[in-house]
């Protein structure tokens, strides 16, 4: 369950060919959150990197405000999945339980269908960053990006995000493209880069949790690879998060905030 | 919030043109679903074939065993999204409710995260579909798949489920891969399409949902464009469903239960 590919039988039919070979798969787990004894949720997630994403995740999803308050006690692999458990302050811990009482929402109650709805879109914060950046420095990322999947390579199917910064580009991968970025945010913190300092690039599309997730991070350009949905553009809009979509070869759309890209003469 | 696509304002940036167009994207709303009155989930999806959605959900989930167990009451747009108000039998419901008290977990509780990661993977009905299919007839249901995604050729990133039989192939759209083969498995039943005989075709992965839903909506042939995961494969050799990926072309892989498929000479 350490392993984050596992080898697998597969036949490849042909017209008269039968014969079955073997083949790398990637493993998708349950992965539970626990936070401070408490089970929060449970992510299918591919076992690799895991104090990133037990980290990133509680950064992205906004549980904790900044690693200080993180802290990763436990690490324990069952025979159903992978639970991690994690200290946080208590005024985090009742803030976090007062959320899921909110997403739980209440029997009986007429107006609980709108309450769930409301959960479900949470305030999203305003980004800071400065950052400005040239059409020419998101394809040399993508073009990084492309490189350094070696789970991707090995079985396909692998989401990967990556944030590029002074310092080269920053890559985690897993098969739920929601994991590969918290797992990127969790990388960041703990290698004390600064959100605001550069940008991500995601191999997949650009939906309102990625842009959320971003946005509370506090990533200010997020550039995906495939389509953006209308509330990803709403939620970077109103989170003045850059958002780029559709980069591929020599071109990108930008949805959001253009203000922070600059066309490379 | 009807439409499934919304016009928004791009910028293409290419070296000196910063002019911006109208493009179309998909829609993104949180849907809320609601059984007897009470909210069981907020699912992030294009709202597009509801109806479909409401009932291929509750059955992909296992929440009610056939449409005669489900009658869709109201659908009522919120500023903050849809709710899909459905009526279950009591004995549904209170099985419901007991699988949610499972869900969340026990406070303080050490146990708790292995009772979550149990309640992830639910217990899988085996199927019984005798259908035969030979591979000439999943690459002509690929090809027609790719000629039958309205939403995708005008936005993008957007997933598709089909599936084969003597009628044709059914078609369903989502911006969520889950919810397109969700909306799929509402449409046959409401078009009382037997799942057993014919075969589900998805634009997306495989994962351990994915096949999770097929077995339980008694599909017993899926075959993914993409990648399977290692726990998708399992669940379809637990579950007797044939899952072929990485449908390309004039290849597949068969991952599980190769018996039911043929080779075209």
């Amino acid at each position: 369950m350490n392993e984050p590919l596992q080898p697998v039988r597969a036949w490849r039919l042909r017209a008269d060919d039968r014969a079955s070979h073997e083949d790398r798969v990637i493993v998708e787990t349950p992965v539970a959150l626990l936070y401070n004894g408490d089970s929060f949720a449970v992510m299918m997630a591919t076992p690799d990197s895991l104090e990133d994403f037990a980290l990133g995740f509680a950064l992205g999803e906004g549980i904790v405000r900044d690693a200080s308050e993180f802290r990763l006690v436990d690490v324990v692999r069952h025979a159903q999945g992978i639970a991690l458990h994690a200290a946080i302050p208590q005024a985090r811990f009742d803030a976090l339980a007062e959320r899921r009482r909110g997403m739980e929402g209440r029997s009986g109650c007429g107006l609980c269908g709108v309450e769930r709805l409301q959960a479900a879109m949470r305030p999203v914060p305003r980004v800071t960053s400065r950052i400005r950046v040239d059409t020419a420095a998101i394809h040399a990322a993508l073009d990084a990006l492309a490189a350094q999947q070696p789970l991707n390579a090995l079985s396909g199917g692998v989401h990967a995000a990556g944030f590029a910064h002074a310092g080269g580009l920053l890559v985690r991968e897993d098969v739920g493209r929601h994991n590969a970025l918290d797992k990127l945010v969790g990388a960041m913190s703990r290698q004390a880069i600064a959100p605001g300092a550069g940008f991500a690039v995601i191999t997949s599309r650009a939906s309102y949790e990625m842009v959320h997730k971003a946005a509370t991070a506090g990533i200010g350009v997020m550039v995906a690879i495939s389509a953006p949905t209308d509330l990803a553009i709403r939620t970077a809009d109103a989170a003045g998060v850059t958002l780029a979509a559709f980069a591929r070869g020599d071109s990108l759309n930008v949805y959001a905030h253009p203000e922070r890209i600059a066309a490379t003469p």
